[in-house]
């Protein structure tokens, strides 16, 4: 295949007109909520608030900066693993995430704040934009190294629009709840990456597979995005609960599942080596499972052992996908998954959808307390009357309904994608940075490796 | 030339006499402010203040860490792009911040929160202190590589003495509003460090200019500095702002101007190559110039588009200044800059100021509320009778005066620097650790580079 | 020594039983505490508590996230500086951490919050949970090298018991303060793993001598363990203060004596190399003493020249240390202290210790305000007729009775981490990763390097 990469004037073009049209969008639609404006102390007095401290910003501005760092520096280093694919593991990431949390700003407040003719954005639209995009990211990490940064961007545009399509349909039609985003962000954005990298299927992609792995020090890179990812969790699955309890529950659930997620991923990562040694691809991974499992139950009454058996399941499942799924679908279902996002993001995020579904049908008023369980199920106006059993069922039938926007979604995106004029790289250049990035051509001569030997066992 | 390089008495009594009078001045000088004070309790009944959580800290806390992190791993790693230049770039940012937030901390207390003869900090000190240090951290990239700790000791003394006066001038005098410091932080900075460079222009660079460039790790080290500069900026815009809707508001419009920077850098970046790569200094330089050009107004009813469109032309121009004018400047004015700060926060400075200038001048009482406008722009007490028109020319006025300050600081303090006896890297070992750090000389046995061939292509 | 290193069934058995004892404990123990439980709304209304934001969570969750940072980042990173050993330093903290905080939280909870026959937890508990933790880290910077993940996981599985009694005399029995940890985290912590690795001292280590150093980029990625270590130290100090004042002064003393710290480290590593170059350990290491050093009198009256004092000395001791100490601590003590825990957490967690009892017995309540006084000694109840004098004698006795744990303690687990059965590396294979890890094999073919000569100065 001879296709043009050389994307001079289609890249710039891409990225102006669609800010162009984001200038032009924001100016028509996009205002200040009410805890933003100016008008903020005439409305504390109105509405008898009696202290700045009320203002949403101090509750969740915390856990919006947490969020930012996952999305940006989390997935964006996660992706650095690749030997010649850091620039553009951080480059990418950071365009795509960039244009995305613009355009879902606009997409998500058509749907869930346009008021008058306008969008009122405060700081939980900012989070419900990085979220929109963490999916994006998600499905980024199937197709990492063989795309190009058009279709990154086409593709999350067309993304972010089906996401916000199906999390109203799961969050305002089925009225379930998902705060950590098990269904709309995790199992939404793997099987629509899955679904895309399947109809972008390169045969003859063994061409760069020497490529296509790590060298010591990107796993180290790669760790930075891990760990953030890992320790800021929390902050994600909490960042848009309700106020007081059910932020700090949980806080407490992921902060389990994690730890425990873990030890099981240590422990199979070495069972499944014949010498016991430790692989870096699952500590990187498989170790955030538990995070991505406990999404939708994070809030709910799932306790901290639920949490930790939650989390040691999910570490255990997921580090056996990367031994053994990964390579099956690659050969048997023609689908090349870079980063292994069935293991973390598909997996993980049908077992929070399980989960989520199972804890919200339990629930039960002894344990919640009456005013409990009307708080925390939003019991109240349209839902006057659904029971929690009846909760369940929503939520799993959200699960489906995720799966099947992912799947439809994602074959019509990558057919799009499929066109050749989107500069998308060679099969014998891909995971390489050098098809899209100025690089370094000089290195420091030596003086700091001068025992770095040309022959060496 | 033939300095002397071996700082082995100069530079630890500097060090050392500069603390030891750290500790006399905050001996004699400053005590903790009464919301840091043990006797806050009393206060708080004395106030009616009903709950702790109106202690100014819990407001600013979590905006001052990320102010914090952005100097010292934000400013540090962006500046470790240098191939041999890492342990400096941290290191001296290190030493040279950990000493001006001392000294600010003395400096910015005596101008503004001195009281019966005592400086009172607290927690908006701290942010402060950081923000004058960042100025600092700017000037410093114009120097990068060419200067000793000794001179980053001096210069952060004389520079943040002259910080404080300049940000007197404009806050206490003027009475502008500058919350993310577009002028006194970024156009003074720049514009400081820029004269200072000028006057140490080194006719012989071109003898170090091999190692003024990134090797592909470095790059990845300095994406760090990028990333979580740019994600943390949202708090450093808002973090001196107005409890409410004001830091709120600075934080929204911080986070779309960033954003909307990020696709027009990408853009510019591309379109500017004949093969429409990439470049990494410009992601990572240019994409945050939209952090710096809505740092005066982000406070303000700038609107969402209005600080995309800021966001979109600071991209533009930051990229196109790395492309066209640091080369210009470089061989007509003599001013080599190392990192490009005049593309990063001189120009991007200057925006951010007259945009601030034009949204004071055009703010309303109908837009912002009776109450909301004379709040936003403190048009009380001695500001009683200022229109915002009147604001706005004083905004501009603010602008002249900190280039005016910047210019003649930069000037004295870079005649003072260019005394041969502080222990300044000769022409041909500039951009090198190995001057001022004992450098590991032993690399790893090849284990993990076996196939790192002698010869190659 | 020809011990097996193969821990393909030993580990996964390890850290399977270890989970599912953690399951089954946590199902039988572990419960939200009221502010996380769904009936917060009514407690709310039966305590007269007005907003949400009276919930401990948001008082206390930014300064979690950055200790919880601090712990995984800042603790893991700081140990890459090995050049072959960045996936041990990075996986083995990330898995006894995770380890860690599980059964601190059981342990910490049977201790401090077991009521009606359960442990209730909350955002305070995951606080201390990391900070015993930190504890283990402090002292597996003793090992760095030298253990396997096995033995970890067992020291962890006895020091973090150990911690808790020994915290559970400090603070419940002697009713000392200790905010901070200077005694309970870092004494304890030092001399616990000064102790083991004295016990399993290798004679012939010299074998894997070579490997016991930096290279360029492993100092690097150090850095970031510094950088967030000593950013978000302020959060350290002040996480589980009081409410209001204490948190407050807490982070203001931290801050002053950190960047007081930086100066004296720097000027001591200059003065102590007779070419006057910096050297990388010191930069990584003894800036960060002055946190250690003030932890305990951190959010008493100590003043910010206190702290400037008290950062500055650490400063200087630390670097000498490094230097002097060290050495000789393996040469004639035969304690092979890989990090130099001992000048970063021992002496500096008894100078801490010491300042705490000083800053105790001198309050009076001239400085504190009556109320103050009793507050921040919590002279109320058990220790009404305390006074400060004495309650400066109780503070000296708990570090004593930290070391005597510490060395008690470590002595026994330094035994059974003697035994042969653990997996440990044999003397010629310490500071390798490739004994426990899968090495990624293949580098790059020199595209980024390619002037990386062979033969060179």
């Amino acid at each position: 295949m001879a296709w043009n990469t050389n994307l001079r004037w289609r890249l710039p073009l891409t990225c102006l007109l669609l800010e162009a049209a984001m200038v032009v969008l924001f100016g028509v639609f996009v205002r200040y909520d009410y805890e933003a404006d100016p008008h903020w102390p005439e409305e504390k007095r109105h509405k008898n608030i009696i202290s700045d401290s009320e203002n949403d910003f101090y509750y969740r501005y915390p856990s919006f900066q947490d969020v930012h760092v996952m999305i940006f520096v989390g997935f964006g280093f996660l992706m650095t693993f690749l030997q010649r694919y850091g620039f553009s593991a951080l480059g990418f990431t950071f365009l795509l995430a960039a244009f995305g949390i613009q355009w879902a700003l606009l997409m998500q407040g058509w749907f869930h704040s346009f008021k008058d003719g306008y969008i009122r954005i405060g700081v939980e639209s900012l989070i419900n934009a990085d979220f929109c995009v963490g999916s994006v990211c998600v499905a980024f990490g199937a197709l990492l190294g063989k795309v190009s940064p058009i279709q990154l961007l086409i593709m999350t545009l067309f993304q972010v629009t089906l996401f916000t399509v199906n999390e109203f349909i799961l969050l305002n039609l089925l009225l379930v709840k998902d705060a950590g985003g098990s269904m709309t962000i995790h199992t939404f954005g793997a099987y629509f990456g899955l679904t895309v990298a399947w109809i972008l299927y390169r045969p003859n992609l063994q061409q760069s597979k020497e490529r296509q792995s790590s060298v010591y020090y990107s796993d180290l890179f790669a760790m930075i995005g891990t760990l953030f990812l890992w320790l800021y969790w929390p902050s994600f699955n909490s960042a848009v609960s309700n106020h007081g309890d059910a932020q700090h529950r949980a806080v407490i659930n992921t902060y389990c599942s994690l730890a425990a997620c873990v030890l099981t991923s240590v422990a199979l990562s070495s069972a499944l080596q014949k010498k016991g040694k430790l692989d870096m691809v699952h500590i990187q991974n498989a170790t955030l499972a538990g995070g991505v499992a406990v999404g939708t139950a994070a809030e709910m009454m799932l306790m901290p052992y639920g949490s930790i058996i939650v989390g040691s399941i999910s570490g255990i499942i997921s580090t056996l996908g990367f031994t053994y799924l990964t390579p099956f679908l690659e050969t048997h279902l023609k689908i090349q998954d870079t980063c292994g996002i069935h293991n973390l993001h598909g997996i993980p995020g049908l077992i929070g959808g399980i989960v989520g579904a199972v804890t919200a049908a339990s629930a039960t008023s002894e344990v919640y307390g009456h005013e409990g369980l009307v708080h925390a199920f939003d019991l109240e106006g349209g839902k006057y009357n659904r029971t929690t059993q009846l909760q369940g069922s929503f939520q799993a039938a959200g699960i489906f309904v995720s799966l099947a926007m992912a799947l439809v979604g994602g074959g019509i995106v990558g057919i799009i994608l499929k066109l050749p004029c989107w500069g998308q790289p060679p099969d014998e250049n891909c995971f390489e940075d050098e098809i899209y990035w100025e690089i370094p051509k000089k290195q420091e001569n030596a003086i700091y490796h001068p025992e770095d030997p040309p022959s060496s066992p």
